[in-house]
């Protein structure tokens, strides 16, 4: 029986006392996995609807009590929480819709603090029915978004936790490249898309979605498009192994790829590597950043390009928070250094008139002296020989 | 183009007007895919986290004007609605936050509705950042839940989705005859589930869970128990097929059945068909439930069976809802009469010290003289041979 938290709870300790945050109300699928050491519960992990309610476990942490934490979960989780025991030392599986966990989880906690603590909660995972009840059981409590400071908590990733996303990342570049190799002209991008769903799911993935665009079209929605001989192909997959998200792209070609296929394909990875170049810890963001979009100048068409990097981990965006600037996606780490175990996520595209959408999107996790790349494999063309 | 809303708009119409409600906002992925006729963003479909917010579109519907219907969407979705067009005439793929997307809907609301609208919701699938943004875009409208409302909507199937529906069971019924053939006394019943996972994944279905008991245990979680030489083992799996969840229980033994095997699947399968002989369209629900009860009843032991039914569609548990009195699935559909083109699950279980967890779930449509079953392989023990 797990009976420790998975987590540096005096880390998380600190985060709280910085914001002056009571306790922490968990209730998003990534940050529920992240404090359950993976643990959930298998038949509402991926249909959450329950009846005429949504399976929405609670998991409660007060600063400094890790040993008053405590677990909602549902009525039949019983099943779950004996297969794979969880560490909080007050588990209630009782529940059955999302306002009854609420309530509980609000009792569960007024037991604790008193009423009027200051409570973390995820805003974009509760739910309103949920918070009605929330808000009614602690009437005096101050409910705030912790979103960041969850982001925070889980940025340094532990050298399991980047095995796990090592697999992940070689997993989807190798799901890739079955499809590469055994690419027909006139398969829809609707087929080979469902193929690499399919390849990643035998090795062991939860897939996620595909992006894919076909040249001279840069959409990358999957649809009725047949690929055209000799045609680019971009393949961007977001798929998970064992919670941790492996989001990779990698391009391939029906027969030897041209000399401008070449050549873009060549110019993403210069500007991949530059970027790569100035990742180590200590380094501030911003200098990673910088060095990618500088690569951009240097290209003969600097506006067709597309440079980016994030953290990732349980989420595809996480912190490190390093650019976009659009309102989920602030780039509020940029004036801070980069800690080893952080994991990156870097991505550059061009978009040519004839080549179509050409892109490598690769993770790196940050270490004292550089970074180390995860799953590095098929970062060249993907070639399917004709006639194969 | 789809131009047209895929769905009886006079139907809805009536509902929205029986209550008193002037629009809905739809968010559940259940309802949108029945309002989009199926559409959803691959790239936000599984992972819904974006950034620091969530991936929350919204689909407005007026009553009476389903010509100003909108959707409000992703800012890269683009791609999405350029592959698979939806039939809204209003789609506003710019916002980047579920704040965001809230604000936009509330306007588009106002502009069609004024101030203050009665307004529809899914309170499970609004989450609180949303909400705020809703209210205060429209403070004077006044939210109400329409959960039940849009179950209602959705309960009578058309014959392509009862199509979809049985191709789905099938699959499923496909899939754990692949694992049952290929059992192996030693393997764990996580690896069990996983290769359920892997077959539904190769059948073009999308997993939701597998469930998995060997005998003597009852627990359902996949877990590290091993599968022993001639156990009864039983699978429930929830997987969808074009958005349409599909959930069959079946059994398999690695060698010939016991005796007492035997006769345990006979007992669960007799309730089975006692239950399904009361359905026809115009039959109340209440008989279709009391006959499964006294079958149970006349069983050696019926405080060791269970039997279930429910409605089933894009949600594993909708209308009509037959039984169990929890609060997620009141019984509210006892006195209403079956009608043709629903679609009900049926479950029985039995728990037997010696042989485990037996069990078996069909899926039925409602006909106008009976029923027709979806997916009704494989209803027998699904036998390993030794030595094979």
């Amino acid at each position: 029986m797990t009976t420790q938290p998975p987590f540096d709870t005096q880390r998380l300790d600190a985060l709280l006392e910085e914001e002056g945050v009571d306790a922490l109300l968990v209730t998003s699928p990534h940050n529920l996995g992240y404090f359950l050491g993976g643990y959930r519960f298998v038949l509402y992990d991926k249909l959450d609807s329950v009846g005429l309610s949504r399976y929405s476990p609670f998991l409660g942490y007060v600063r400094g009590r890790a040993d008053q934490s405590f677990y909602v979960g549902w009525g039949d989780e019983g099943w779950g929480v004996a297969a794979d025991p969880i560490w909080p030392p007050e588990v209630r599986i009782e529940s059955w819709t999302a306002e009854d966990a609420a309530a509980t989880a609000a009792r569960l906690l007024e037991t604790r603090l008193g009423r009027d603590a200051r409570v973390g909660i995820e805003k974009p995972y509760v739910s309103i029915d949920a918070f009605e009840r929330l808000r009614a059981g602690l009437p005096e409590a101050r409910f705030e978004s912790s979103v960041i400071l969850l982001d925070e908590l889980r940025a340094i990733k532990t050298p399991e936790e980047i095995e796990a996303m090592t697999i992940g990342a070689e997993k989807v570049v190798e799901a890739m490249s079955l499809v590469f190799s055994s690419l027909e002209p006139g398969e829809t991008t609707r087929e080979l898309a469902e193929r690499l769903r399919v390849h990643e799911s035998q090795l062991g993935l939860e897939f996620h979605y595909c992006l894919i665009a076909a040249a001279p079209d840069a959409n990358r929605a999957p649809s009725a498009q047949r690929l055209d001989r000799a045609a680019a192909l971009s393949l961007d997959s977001g798929a998970s192994y064992q919670g941790f998200v492996a989001d990779i792209a990698r391009m391939g070609v029906y027969g030897e790829p041209t000399q401008l296929q070449k050549e873009l394909l060549a110019m993403v990875r210069r500007v991949q590597e530059a970027a790569r170049a100035e990742v180590r810890a200590g380094a501030l963001s911003a200098e990673l950043m910088e060095a990618g979009r500088s690569a951009v100048e240097e290209m003969p068409w600097p506006e067709r390009f597309n440079f980016v990097a994030h953290g990732m981990g349980r989420k595809a965006h996480e912190a490190p928070r390093l650019n976009q600037g659009k309102p989920p996606y602030p780039a509020s780490h940029l004036d801070e250094p980069l800690a080893a175990g952080m994991v990156l996520s870097i991505e550059t595209h061009v978009i040519d008139p004839e080549a179509g959408f050409v892109k490598l999107e690769d993770a790196v996790a940050v270490t004292a002296e550089g970074c180390e790349p995860l799953g590095d494999g098929g970062r060249d063309w993907n070639v399917r020989p004709e006639d194969a």
